[in-house]
């Protein structure tokens, strides 16, 4: 960082840089953007950030990111709370939220298993699922972990762990994405959506 | 936003999505990833942004961000007080320092000449800049302006002011930038390269 900028300037910009997809440059811009904004604005999004950690706990049955314990789906009696739909993360959640698809609850795993970074079975929140599933009078699991590698391996692995347990699992569908044209589709994808093939009549 | 993030959450990516080129879901990324990091780095975060508007002032000279005025150039007397470099803004200030290619000193306009936009020289710090000229025995003016057309009719404006006024005045060359390839140069620039062509003996 050249010394032509002031260090609070230069301390902000290192700062920004953390954030995931921001490089030096990007940092700069956002920085130098924030000293144009009214100062009221900085301050609003500095308020943001320092509040953050103190407001948001995980929720204790399905551990997303909440400010009430339960969360407002867990604690939500309109939910059907038969069936559990297992995400990735926090994230993986909202998108399936905004889809307005799923009425059931959720259960947010915190990770995918992936050996090489040492996250195995004990690093995600796998034994309060199967606790949930005891208790909770769950019916149906529906693992939405991304279709990835890892994903997948993860998906594979509680599917064989809930197979003996009374309970249905299912897994998202996987195929071609809607609005995309097949030419661009890669190959595993195509294979995948072939072999689940869907029936017209 | 969807109502399944927590209040604290739909604030952040509210703010976070005023920066420049982040949108809802690069700001819903930043914060989970900020919700991920230890507490001490969100409030570093926090801190850095809150305190920029406190600590950064203009230079009543340049009228560079600066935390201290006369910014650190204008203060330094090893800089060659006799030319003036006038920039855009602080971070086109920033990029020529990086290049370490101009010992002399700055002149921010804090914007280029823009009339659709309201923009005209009342606008910009061009009265403070003839009165430099006066005051330090400034003998030459680089414009320095992006080579937009903004830039360039900034650039255009001035020369003709600082015509009579005793000062050179030069413009920074406009080619080929290095390492590209000729052929994806667009025209204007090809046109620009060739006009002002250099002898090689």
């Amino acid at each position: 960082m050249s010394s032509a900028f002031p260090p609070a300037l230069t301390r902000l910009i290192k700062n920004l840089g953390r954030l995931p997809g921001v490089g030096e440059k990007t940092a700069t811009r956002m920085a130098l953007q924030i000293l144009r904004w009214p100062a009221p604005q900085a301050r609003e999004l500095a308020g943001s950030i320092g509040e953050l950690h103190e407001k948001i706990r995980l929720c204790s049955r399905c551990f997303t990111f909440s400010q009430e314990d339960p969360c407002p789906i867990c604690s939500d009696s309109r939910r059907d709370s038969s069936i559990i739909c297992v995400v990735e993360d926090p994230g993986d959640l909202l998108a399936i939220e905004k889809a307005g698809a799923f009425r059931g609850r959720y259960h947010v795993l915190h990770g995918v298993l992936s050996p090489m970074d040492g996250i195995g079975p004990e690093q995600l929140r796998i034994s309060p699922l199967l606790e949930r599933i005891g208790r909770e009078g769950v019916e149906e699991v529906v693992l939405a972990t991304s279709s990835t590698v890892a994903g997948e391996a993860t998906a594979t692995y509680l599917s064989d762990l809930l197979q003996d347990r009374g309970v249905r699992t299912s897994r998202i569908a996987c195929g071609i994405p809607m609005g995309m044209d097949l030419k661009y589709a890669d190959k595993m994808t195509l294979q995948r959506a072939l072999a689940a093939r869907v029936s017209c009549s």
